[in-house]
């Protein structure tokens, strides 16, 4: 079944046979990146517009990677860029991108919901690169296709999710994405950092990391911003950091085959130990692998419109 | 009739052939930008480089994305790259990038002039693309297009142009270029921001733009810098509005076909309203979409040489 | 007999035989540089990072150009970029992009063995472009080309490295490079910029510009950070360009034929004099164009890996 969308905004629009026509889209295509010759000519002559008014260097370079390795000529906007400095609204410089004929725009922007308003008022396809405290598609399907790879299914599955929940849109797409899929996922973080609505969207929700720690099949620990402290979320980063970071000792609790993932950039001995990012359950390089893989699909199939 | 030249730095040298030429390349490289493989193989193996020292978004992705669709490849230096920073002439930086054998340099810089004289120093190609208060060609060329796309010529139309003249090198590379191609252009706007010398370039002036709009057959409306505030030759943004800005009210006394234009980034709500910047009238994003198709010819044009 | 180095790293490393082989391979690749269409498929389908901590346009721009002409893709990391702002490790960083199927990295850096260090964490190759004040490998390639482009030889020449040797890696790859080619190096500079070590590397010092010139076939001037001067390194700009700049008093004591050289960008005024930077003697901008071609060469050895 082709793929019929023209955006990809966010994971909870996602049917499961869509998200398991990505993945397996993403599954065939990770191959081209281990070639002598890493490209093929699948989007040659079509124009990818990178539009990124938070920065970032991990995604942009992931999704530029995976545009150049099919062929695709890419263009970056960033919010240094002089437009944007110079007060033009999103949509205005939108709308005018969109005048010279692109034919995918990657948008980053830190307020919710802005790639869903942009991609209504253009007919190039839009994927939502990171939009606030909203959602992250992009990452949530990397890390189910990196799950997928080691444990061959989702489903029955318990992920357990850590850290900064309320502010994470990696958080909310892999919820999303992992209850549907027909995973259990247990959300686990300091109460002030957990957000209201998490039963209704399907995920369970634990205060202590220690206690959820035994049933995980796979933990997923988040970036923590440490402005957070300043905002009075966190009494202190050590105590955050004894509480919910995953270090060797905590994970002497887990199965013996538990999956450790972070999004990255990780802050090494805050929310993990180096012992566990480096250690022999980590997937966190695993998961920037098949980044681009997931990133070349989306590109694949909405390139193919 | 080739193109012989090696620059092009401002329209005040082209002849009316020049320019005829230039604007035939752009409307039949145009239907490239909406081809599913928007691709030429033209200026393979050409190296464009863009130095600009001031910012610039859309000029700089035009110019791009036009040097990309020919097959060229385009590398950007720009004011905050080191070289420029540590205090090296911009002809010592030209002469070195020369060394490693481009064929177009496309330079934008604050000071008039400067184009020329890097023009002068190298024997790649040079596209002025924006010096000081003195020229920014491919902003008149696409223009021009865009007009004689909508009313299939340019002479015996009038043509006003709105706002602060003084320091717009757009205004200064249409009046040339209209005026040259037969068209009769008004220059209109408050006294502090009129230059002297209009009529020995062919401009009629205005002080008064609700006295001239029944004439116009386009309107393009500059941007305001709103710092022209601080440097007292605005008395406020709110008054410049009121007399110089185009809003639904004064275009009901324009002609039911009026065209309205405008090289943006707008400053919605001061020179322009929202109403007119989006309404049926405008061709704001038609300048856009031309811009590339007026830039690929000039890339075209020197790079055959 | 190939090249067998998965890296880059210094100048120090390297056999005669292959620093041979690598200008050979230089010298064959220029003509590339002037042909019509600059560019062959060698490197389609590579992937080439920039990974710059410290600023520089002349030296990326250089790699990017050499790896564009033999159609590698290229991705740019540089010390603004967020993930680097955001705190993660150099190391952190260069393990998830080389998650991302990389070949080559080009790394700089402001502390001495970085290059090093990263290249053995990593299975790509790693192309030092200069570490703190340790060594800028591809810099003294290309001063031996430049030189034996014009002499046919480098052994029995006599060069002067003239300025603040202490701080300059360009200093310190090109005395290990051409000593061991066999010509007489004769590091120059005030006492307070020459390092104690230099005999031990096989050059010789003098604290005399004057008494030296005459000797010298070559006069390979290095740039003066100006910021010396607050470290109270130098009693002035002014007695510095007195003592150790080039003029066109201090060139009439050296021989007809001497060649003169500078990495860039220049200080004119400073350590060289306009009249000598743009004089007959000069091969400044011989050195840039011979920055691509040894560059090419580099990227092409070992991305045939």
């Amino acid at each position: 079944m082709p793929f019929k969308r023209k955006d990809l905004l966010g994971i909870r629009d996602l049917e499961v046979h869509e998200m398991e026509h990505i993945l397996e889209v993403a599954f065939s295509l990770k191959e081209i990146n281990t070639r002598p010759i890493k490209k093929v000519p699948t989007l040659r002559g079509k124009t990818v517009v990178h539009l990124f008014y938070e920065p970032s260097t991990r995604t942009r370079t992931s999704f530029d990677i995976a545009a150049k390795r099919l062929s695709a000529d890419t263009f970056s906007i960033t919010a240094s860029s002089s437009s944007i400095v110079k007060g033009e609204t999103a949509l205005d410089t939108l709308k005018n991108l969109e005048a010279m004929n692109p034919d995918i725009f990657i948008i980053r922007h830190s307020a919710s919901g802005t790639a869903q308003r942009l991609a209504q008022r253009t007919t190039a396809s839009v994927i939502n690169a990171g939009d606030g405290m909203h959602e992250h598609p992009s990452q949530a399907l990397l890390d189910m296709m990196t799950i997928k790879e080691r444990r061959g299914r989702l489903d029955g599955l318990t992920i357990l999710i850590v850290g900064d929940i309320t502010h994470s849109r990696v958080a909310r797409s892999n919820i999303w994405g992992l209850t549907r899929m027909g995973a259990r996922v247990i959300a686990c973080g300091p109460p002030t950092l957990i957000p209201p609505n998490l039963e209704e969207m399907g995920a369970a929700v634990s205060l202590h990391l220690h206690e959820v720690i035994p049933e995980a099949d796979v933990i997923m620990m988040l970036r923590l911003q440490t402005e957070r402290q300043q905002q009075m979320l966190l009494p202190s980063l050590r105590e955050y950091s004894v509480y919910y970071g995953l270090d060797g000792r905590k994970l002497e609790k887990a199965r013996k085959d538990v999956l450790i993932m972070h999004p990255g950039p990780i802050n090494r001995g805050v929310e993990i130990s180096p012992e566990v990012a480096d250690g022999p359950h980590s997937l966190i390089l695993d998961q920037v692998a098949n980044g681009v893989a997931v990133r070349m699909a989306l590109l694949y199939l909405l390139g193919q419109r």
